[in-house]
């Protein structure tokens, strides 16, 4: 016959904690505290099973139920030597609902059932304080009547404000046991009022109608949609926690409490919790009274008068040192526990694994390790990787005050204050002068490099997680918020609008890139420090670890950040980054602006000898690595000159008229860029270009084995190939400028020519482009936007609205999307290597730096991911934890 | 032994039709008119397994070759009564290659070899004629030296010009036997001074060295290139024919002549063709002598005073009617021959399957399937659907004098003349004032809609084959020639510039939207006409056909043009179309540029009726017949107000300011307006817009109904749906839609909820997606755009050059790319049908009148395509051949 009841308390238990499913959570955490033999408050669990067969049986109870529960409840009453609607020593309980995750719409708690005109008295003489028992037998009507009987909770308060004005008082605490008595009465009437039935007096009747309610609350309609949205099946249903009541507010030998078993904050191995006498434990939540440290140690430290709990109560104070050890042990994690002490006694209310910043959680990993309470490939998976970006970057002083101005994209973390300035020369001038610039542009395009360069942290009203504001900032580690639209930025005014303020130029405000929130004024920040546990951590992941880890880097302070970090080479070397400098992007300019082969050949024998002494110190840097360079992919707006000044320049350096200038800006003008032509396109219609890349290329690395005698062998990657005829033609154009090289030179250079893997045409046909590509890597972020048919750059717009409905999980530009893009990664992945077995796979989108992105990397079989410098631990740390759950 | 040599002559031949392969196109017909016992100057065929043979062998020939050549050469002298070097009755020979398919590069012919300073003595006599000879000879000697010995032909030509100043004459007639004899020698000596060897004088080494040039000719950068780019396997070969020469121009007894066995242009059954009288095939190509009808009944039709050869030589012309209609009842199919009369001897030359008109096809087809020659099935198969194009629009006179000013995009077919305006507003006036106005524009936008109407043609600078303008002309059957980027408009000045000319506003132009050419002027037109046997052959092809054929409509114009046409209803109704109209602009961009719900509402309510009334006119003309609407997909940039005047207009309706509109405008700009907020991306963000149009197909429904009993069950489709979670809502919508349209109607409305499959995304999804979507409909316009991350509008600019360039075959926007898109769309339709078995697919883009994209559609199991009403006839020819290729 299936156990629809499990019963725990008196040092034993039915469930265990491994039966979360059955019991829910909440149930199986308490049933396994129980079996450990922990004070626990005796009670049963009503399994999920009782739901699923409620909903499956129009809404009715199966026939054993009844007596099943009644058995139950006649142990508790056995442990605890009261009896249910005894008047005498009446038991109380708690009533709970448990599904096996948390889930908002779900009936929470009822407490104190079993209350009645007759058992209040009881509870008084228990208690010693009638108004103590009236009190919570209000409280109990109140709660059940609003959440079981569906009566409004304004009419109750009301009721409660009517009686202080008609006493002159204007504390719930200057109301007596009278006064809670007639509010009682009346409380009563409400509920017949509203629903012409009464408030049952029964506790049996109590206790169904709870249980009821937790099961009926399953199909709210919240319920209902947050599972849709979470993909919780239906199936699942809730259990019911049914728990004998404890006091802690029975006088001075009663208490309530919250502890961690380690610091929380530092992670430090100390005992670590507050507590009050003569409370419940919404009093310790609500802030009214002020707490007391469980610990003499913790009192010292926050230099308070008040007496510790091991000072006050010091045996009940020993029980649960000794409890809160177990449970650490038993668990072997930080456990945040609820504890309440009734009458001198120790009970136990609930344990669950605590949260933690990174810093604590990396201390605590590593050092529960050491201990031997956990091995170290667990403890390199009880790290969440994206954690990791707080301590890579300063954070906001958590206790430090603060004004919020606006809310934007989270794109690029770290937390930075500084003047407000909205032009890039001016950023860069005020640097210069020693001031901290704080760059803020409706959206930022090539031109603005050295000013975002300068600042210290950069805002845009416009763009994506994706945008170019986005990814150079995060490239140059800078903090960044994106795309935030509800700053209105007034250039000639000299100043923005948000949150109801006027900011202007030169007045401070203060970035927090990891959660994208702007705020007034300077917030005082903390440093990052990276711990000797991170590095320990780290080396363990690395051990474990199958992926390699590249970074995304053009410059040489970027790629020396990333061998810092330890990258193990660079996934992508966006050349047209390098042409964003304001001696560049004339020639860049100029070259785009030509109208035939001859002026494109004069502009970019002005930009060989710099990429060549480019490619030359990125070798240099990291030497011993693999670097991939990308060939040139200009979102072609972002080169075009903008501004009569910008058309001028060209204009003189070109020996063209402005009208000239103008005319061929606007036929290049185009009406979606990303669409456009770009990437290996402009290099079919424009060869020369390309051929200027390859040859700087291998001049540089010919050059440096001159110099050190080191064979770097460049991997050369052609972006936006959608044919195999494309990518024929750009191997011949490379093979034949490396053949060009070797033959000035005397010297072959070893190199391989590779795809981006960015439009879905190119991953269906992986199998053929495999034929002349020699690796592949894929540019998720444009594989994404195609995929998709959604521009990073526009979908700022609506895709804030789309994650809010739940129609999107996850923003797909940050967080790959496995199901659609990923099919697509899987599909490439097997077609290519099918052609060419064994052959490179990488990615290097932004996904690179996300840990959900990077385990599926390593369940796709790819050998590498490539992000940006700073989110290098964090893929170091997910790839290890991917090959960790994986094995 | 492999048989490397096929002879043919005398009535019997080695080879047969069937053997194309082996011995070539040319090869094979020669063999086959010998074994049908047709006079065929006696020759053989050197197999293409020699070529083969040659390159895998380091260019070396087979050991028995020599023997086989030798063997084949004596059969000829047998045949012929001549032998090869024989200064008495010389043999000569052609000498052409012949591949499987004809291909540039290759060599092409030799004629009079065999010829030597001995066997020109033997012509000489033979033919009564020393000048004949030595004409003959000098010939060969220029012919051979140039493709077989390399020797540049400018050089042979400048000496008979020297020849000619030195005589004082001018034409090559003037010169006499002396004249040839002397150059004959002087050609002679150019060949020895310019390659250091003499000129082959033996015949044997004549024949080695012309087989030789044409294997040689296999491997040209030419011939490789264009095999590489047509993907024409080297391992082909060619092969190569030689063919005892036959002379027309041996006086007044022989002749020369081309003829069809029907009239190629209009397909009546009637022998035609022209002869000259003592000439060379050469000559009749050449005009300088006016060549002679071979029929009486063809003299009469040309006035003409010259005899017919039925006339001047009965005999012979008895044969020759013979032998065609023997050849087209062999062939099944009109013939084009080519023939020679040797004094008062008929020689066939060539047979093959005639060139002829779309309207000669449809009539020969039909008719020969009358006449029992070929069966009704493949009289569908005859015709290529692409061709029709010229039967439903003008074209131009063949014979008319034009003057090319540009070239486009042949965007929309049929040619038309009319003066030239720059303005929508004005074509509209001039059209009114019975003017035939072509618009001119940089590119169309909604508000040019009444213009574009008004206009007889349309012709822009810059866009591709989906462009506004393209897309909105075929949709109203208006010839348009798009993207012309040779045409400068300036339209401050009111003049556009192309090819030299300057065209002023009212100047008049004529434009032949098939080709995508602009003339100068009026160039004069035919009109179209559907003859009875184009009704006949649609018949059979539908009865043939698998696939229904819809048509992509959404005025009332055009849904009864389609009907005409034989569409079997509306595949895709593009709602947004319906509100470019003048009237409608204004509510539809107040709509988006208002704030808030409260200012969308209020201008959807103004759209509602007009809506109402646009479905229930759609659903009246479509009785009987399915009809697809498509919910608003507007790209968002197409409706934006743009100049002051536009911005007023909705500052006015709205009662906001100026700098409100202009400011919400700018907030709504895009940077890749494709991929922006568009589709069913504006109904997640404002239902109320999709609430709208849903109501009104319900009401209209509803109405109808009313009305006329019939109960429409109309398809509403969404569009750009990526994910589940979007279709989901959209689904609850339009069903929230239809029950309250019920509620207040007491009417249930019978309907179906689909989507689009345009996102890489959504076919890979496709099996979810489908589970609430009823059925997919592949709009293979925006699925090419993403597949291939390439914008329609954008990728004019370098379209042309990847087609140039063979990086491209087709324009992936014209014609399905099958490899790409084409899995897509497999992996859609397989996965959809999974989840929904048996559910309706179809196929919406430009793509759905394709006739390779059609055959597409059929193998891959689609249930309909639909297509701009004037390609309805293409699409059921296309889906009735494909029915039948396929079986």
């Amino acid at each position: 016959m299936t156990q629809w009841v499990y019963s725990f308390g008196g040092g034993k238990a039915d469930g265990r904690s491994e039966m979360r499913e059955l019991l829910g959570g909440k149930g199986a955490n308490l049933a396994e505290m129980a079996s450990l033999g922990l004070p626990v408050p005796p009670g049963f669990t009503i399994t999920t099973e009782v739901c699923t067969n409620f909903y499956d049986n129009a809404r009715t109870y199966p026939a054993e139920l009844k007596a099943a529960v009644q058995a139950a409840l006649q142990q508790i009453e056995v442990e605890t030597g009261r009896k249910f609607g005894d008047p005498k020593a009446p038991l109380l309980v708690s009533v709970r609902s448990g599904a096996r995750v948390s889930m908002p719409g779900m009936m929470d708690t009822v407490l104190n059932l079993g209350l009645n005109d007759a058992t209040v008295a009881g509870l008084a003489a228990d208690s010693g304080s009638d108004r103590f028992a009236w009190d919570s037998y209000r409280r109990f009507i109140q709660m059940y009547a609003d959440v079981v009987m569906g009566v409004d909770h304004g009419l109750f308060e009301e009721r409660i404000e009517l009686r202080k004005d008609e006493k002159g008082v204007y504390l719930d605490t200057d109301l007596d046991a009278d006064d809670w008595k007639a509010l009682t009465e009346a409380f009563k009437q409400i509920v017949l009022e509203a629903l012409d039935t009464p408030f049952p007096e029964s506790p049996e009747d109590q206790l169904w109608g709870a249980v009821g309610a937790v099961f009926q609350s399953w199909q709210t309609q919240r319920a209902v949609t947050y599972r849709r949205l979470h993909e919780i099946p239906e199936s699942w249903g809730t259990a019911v926690n049914v728990q004998a009541m404890v006091f802690g507010n029975m006088g001075d030998t009663s208490a309530t409490g919250v502890a961690f078993t380690r610091d929380p904050s530092t992670g430090e191995k100390l005992f670590y919790g507050e507590f009050l006498v003569n409370a419940q434990g919404e009093d310790v939540v609500a802030g009214i009274r002020t707490p007391q440290s469980l610990t003499i140690q913790g009192r010292e430290a926050q230099g308070s008068d008040l007496p510790s709990m091991e000072e006050a109560m010091p045996e009940v104070f020993g029980q649960l040192l000794e409890v809160q050890a177990r449970l650490e042990r038993h668990y072997r994690d930080m456990q945040d526990i609820e504890f309440t002490v009734e009458r001198g006694r120790l009970w136990m209310l609930q344990t669950r694994s605590g949260k933690r910043t990174a810093k604590a959680a990396i201390r605590i990993a590593v050092e529960m390790a050491k201990e031997g309470l956990i091995g170290q490939d667990e403890a390199v998976l009880r790290v969440d990787p994206a954690s990791l970006d707080q301590l890579l970057h300063p954070m906001l002083d958590p206790d430090a005050e603060r004004t919020l101005l606006a809310r934007g994209l989270p794109a690029s973390p770290g937390a930075v204050s500084g003047r407000v300035s909205f032009n890039a020369d001016e950023a860069e001038a005020l640097s210069l002068n020693g001031e901290d610039v704080i760059l803020v542009r409706i959206e930022t395009s090539p031109e603005d490099i050295h000013g975002m360069h300068a600042a210290r942290g950069i805002l845009t009203s416009r763009g994506g997680m994706t945008s170019h504001a986005a990814v150079v900032a995060r490239g140059m580690g800078r903090p960044c918020v994106a795309g935030a639209g509800e700053v209105r930025v007034d250039y000639a005014k000299g100043e923005f609008r948000a949150g109801g303020h006027v900011i202007r130029k030169g007045d401070l405000v203060t970035l927090d890139g990891g959660q994208g929130h702007i705020y007034l004024g300077a917030v005082p920040t903390l440093k990052p420090e990276l711990s000797g546990e991170f590095a320990e951590l780290m080396v363990w992941a690395d051990s474990a670890r199958k992926l390699a880890v590249r970074a995304n880097a053009e410059t040489p302070t970027d790629a020396e950040t990333a061998r810092g970090f330890g990258a193990e080479g660079i996934g992508l070397c966006r050349t047209e980054h390098m042409f964003f400098d304001a001696d560049r992007i004339i020639a860049v300019r100029e070259m785009i602006m030509a109208d035939d082969k001859a002026g494109r050949e004069a502009a970019l024998a002005k930009l060989l000898p710099m990429q060549r002494q480019d490619f030359h110190d990125l070798f240099k840097i990291m030497s011993g690595l693999p670097v991939t360079i990308r060939l040139l992919d200009p979102p072609l707006h972002e080169f075009l000159p903008h501004t009569d000044d910008e058309m001028a320049e060209i204009a003189r350096v070109s020996g063209k008229s402005m009208d000239q200038i103008r005319e061929r800006a606007a036929r290049l003008t185009e009406a979606n860029p990303m669409l456009g032509h770009r990437g290996c396109r402009l290099a079919i219609t424009y060869p020369e270009i390309y051929e200027m890349q390859a040859r700087a290329i291998f001049e540089a690395a010919s050059a440096l084995f001159a110099e050190t005698g080191e064979a770097i062998i460049p991997e050369v990657m052609i972006p936006l190939i959608a044919t195999k005829a494309e990518i024929d033609r750009m191997k011949v154009l490379v093979d034949r400028a490396a053949a060009a090289v070797a033959k000035e030179t005397g010297r072959t250079v070893e190199y391989m020519v590779g795809t981006m893997i960015e439009l879905p045409r190119a991953a269906l046909r992986a199998g053929e482009i495999a034929e002349a590509a020699e690796f592949f890597s894929f540019g998720t972020n444009d594989l994404t936007q195609t995929t998709f048919g959604l521009s990073r750059d526009d979908a700022a717009s609506f895709l804030d609205s789309y994650i809010r409905q739940g129609v999107l999980e996850k923003d797909p530009f940050v967080s790959l999307d496995q199901d659609g893009v990923g099919e697509l990664i899987e599909i490439a992945a097997e077609r290519g290597r099918k052609t060419r077995p064994g052959m490179k796979l990488g990615i290097c989108g932004e996904h690179g730096g996300d840990p959900a992105s990077v385990e599926f990397c390593h369940r796709a079989g790819l050998d590498y991911v490539s992000c940006s410098p700073f989110r290098v631990p964090i893929a170091r740390l997910a790839a290890g934890q991917a090959a960790l759950r994986k094995s």
